[in-house]
């Protein structure tokens, strides 16, 4: 808490500004598009100019490739971050520890050897278990949904690989097939999983990410098929082809590993206790190169706090550049943050996450868990985060949302910090996600500059506002 | 040619049908839409119901997949279509030989071996000649088109593997590179060839497609690339990173193999001398299932037909099914059929191909090269191709082109007979076509249906209407 005097001070300051530049009535307070108009006229046009995010998120991409957490690319990675964040003046520079998950996948095969033989397109899924050696060969049985599979018979199920082929309804509903679905079928009696990759387009390229075993069933091994191979499966299944596979992956879970999240700031002006964090992951799938997910929302994050150092402009709070660990595959970064920052006498205001790719953004999305939905106090809040919104206008992307922010962010967001996530068009980033196809040539020069822009006059308005978002 | 009575009846019969149901002023000649209308309708109704031909294209991809020359599969598909239209009532049904190329992919790779260890995806090109065993070792060179080929010193190019990666402008000025480029990086002293996969979208999947060596310079392995390693490729190149690549193909070129053509007609009810042809390829690349290019354009071909057939419309001249050989790498079949029809009396009056995918008709266009462009008789022919596009208007398919068709009714074109070629939105083709990724579920069953409905219409009134659109 900063004294009563400074805090009137600096009232009395955006009240005269109101006054001087908007010729709004006595008594009206400063609003926040008003207070910050010209300075974020100056960081947009800064980002619209900006040529560093991309050199960053090539090298990321080419030349460090996929990240995947315990590979030696991610640790080549956080040197490579730590290397940057210095030589952009960002101080307490450190890499707190994080132990990782450290699954590989192994070469893999799946053949459909029954009634045709014809090789299919899968990717192992993140943390599956291997097939025996030699591979399994089983006959497979496709269920649309969870109810399917309840309905099946036990003798149907039984050895059998399951196929979840669920039409996509959107990432976050389908994935539940990907995350559950090995262990309902595996209690139903299956020996394997295979599922439709969670896309809608995947011109035969499938789509890998994180299963979560329980601890009641057998692991069993489990797969993304692509959309054509999951449908191609489902066609003879239906027309009692009775399509038998061979599976064949060769995955290994070794011990964890010690590895870390990055982290650097820049210390506050006149609240330096008090932290805006900004932050995407630094780790990525083992295909492709993580370029959308999320190499572009890490060098957007960096890049934003180098933007603002670079412009002399000295935001109130602290900014926290955060790349965290390991987001793919267990969320141990996110975790490791929040015990990290626990016994810290700091406090966090707010926390933006950059993992929504770099598409073109349209604005942002606002989570105020701490505040009780449509009171006074939250309406108040999301009305002044709408001011924000303001400034980005602009740039068309100005639109501000409920919900915003979630995997890293998330035990922060819990606590009550209010959590930000940069929305995008997103009307592609599912057909790359977690995939080969998320490369360098996906992000336009453009949308990635946007992405700054917003990220950039987000950032410095949560760390420079006179009074937090959320008072806590 | 039938007797002048004959004809005069039916163009009174035609007149009187203007006068009553349209009213026209006398004298005016009949319009093929006014006509037909009736018989469109019910064309189009019983096509918009149609489940044969979904049925139909199931097998053809499920079943018997992909068709390559050469291969046991397309030998399938030939006795398959053959069953077919005997069913459906053809007559004259015939196989008649196409000598064809049989090409073999085998194994194929090629690796990224520095700067970095990557797996490139990529797909040999048809004709392609193998790499050595133990495939071959090369620095590549990347250029944009010819122009930087043609300005690079020799010895960047001698022992190189030359990819090109043009931007993608369009499939017909893109493709060149696939054709010609070859043969121009071996005049270079090239020792393989790369390019780019010609599509605008990829997804990591490469698309295959027919080269053409030229006999003044040695024959070197080619290969696509998806787009994403081609962008990678050149973005190592410009920055002098030197990639090099070890590129591995085993493709065999075996003897030239006895295979066929698929015809079977309906006999015209008064000028049987007098045919129209419809037809599509039945041959596809070896991989994927050849859906849109061209399963869907056969089954289509043979439905128009037996649709027609079962409706009891009785058309004055014979409709011909051809289903062509080798359409896509040697274009054997369309030359054999032109060969084969060249001792027979009989005429061909029109001839429509169905070979651009069956995504959502937009209409047709048509190709009249017997008539000088813009003279009296080519305007009176296209604007009475134009009335037969008004019958499509109730489906939105009512636009008529100039231009239509191409590979297997070229031979027929350039006789001077009218070609035509139904033309969709296409929107996505290119993204499926010559991939691993042209399989059944790109196919929308309604737009199959759409294309049934145009296909069929505009095969009975080429085949009913009192003239035909040239006279030759």
């Amino acid at each position: 808490m900063q004294n009563v005097g400074t805090r009137f001070f600096w009232v009395s300051v955006a009240f005269l500004i109101v006054l001087s530049t908007a010729g709004a009535l006595a008594g009206e307070p400063a609003s926040l598009d008003t207070m910050y108009r010209e300075t974020a006229e100056q960081i947009t046009q800064a980002a619209m100019g900006n040529e560093t995010a991309w050199e960053r998120l090539a090298f990321v991409c080419d030349e460090i490739g996929p990240r995947l957490s315990g590979s030696a690319q991610y640790e080549q990675a956080v040197r490579w971050a730590v290397e940057q964040m210095k030589s952009d003046g960002l101080v307490d520079v450190s890499t707190p520890l994080v132990k990782v998950p450290h699954w590989v996948r192994g070469q893999e095969r799946a053949t459909l050897v029954h009634p045709f033989e014809r090789k299919l397109h899968l990717l192992g899924l993140g943390g599956s278990v291997p097939t025996p050696a030699g591979g399994l060969l089983a006959r497979v049985v496709v269920v649309n949904n969870f109810e399917q599979l309840d309905a099946l018979s036990p003798e149907s199920v039984r050895g059998a690989i399951v196929l979840f082929n669920p039409p996509y309804e959107g990432y976050g509903k389908t994935s539940r097939y990907r995350f559950s679905g090995p262990s309902r079928a595996a209690k139903a009696g299956a020996a394997a999983v295979l599922i439709r990759s969670v896309t809608q387009n995947s011109l035969q390229s499938p789509h890998t990410g994180m299963l979560s075993y329980d601890a009641a069933n057998p692991r069993i091994p489990a797969a993304a098929l692509s959309v054509e191979d999951a449908a191609y499966l489902e066609r003879l299944f239906r027309t009692n082809r009775q399509p038998t596979v061979r599976l064949e992956l060769e995955s290994q879970t070794l011990p964890d590993v010690d590895s870390a999240n990055v982290v650097g700031e820049i210390k506050g002006a006149r609240r330096p206790e008090e932290i805006v964090v900004i932050g995407g992951h630094l780790d990525s799938w083992d295909v492709g190169q993580g370029a959308q997910d999320d190499a572009g929302g890490c060098v957007v994050a960096m890049e934003a706090a180098r933007l603002i150092r670079s412009l002399g402009l000295k935001p109130r709070r602290t900014i926290r550049v955060v790349l965290f660990a390991n987001e793919e595959n267990g969320l141990r970064g996110a975790t490791a943050y929040h015990d990290w920052i626990a016994t810290d006498p700091r406090k966090h205001v707010a926390a933006i996450e950059l993992d929504a790719g770099v598409e073109k953004p349209q604005g942002f999305g606002v989570s105020l868990l701490k505040l009780e939905r449509q009171s006074p106090a939250w309406s108040e809040a999301f009305r002044r985060a709408r001011e924000i919104g303001k400034l980005l206008e602009a740039i068309e992307a100005g639109t501000v949302s409920e919900g915003g922010g979630s995997a890293d962010i998330g035990p922060l967001i819990r606590d009550g910090v209010p959590g930000f996530g940069i929305r995008s068009e997103g009307g592609s980033y599912f057909d790359w996600h977690h995939s080969a196809a998320d490369t360098l040539d996906k992000v336009s020069p453009d949308h990635l500059r946007r992405n700054l822009a917003v990220a950039a006059v987000l950032l410095y308005v949560l760390a420079d506002m006179p009074e937090p978002l959320v008072t806590q």
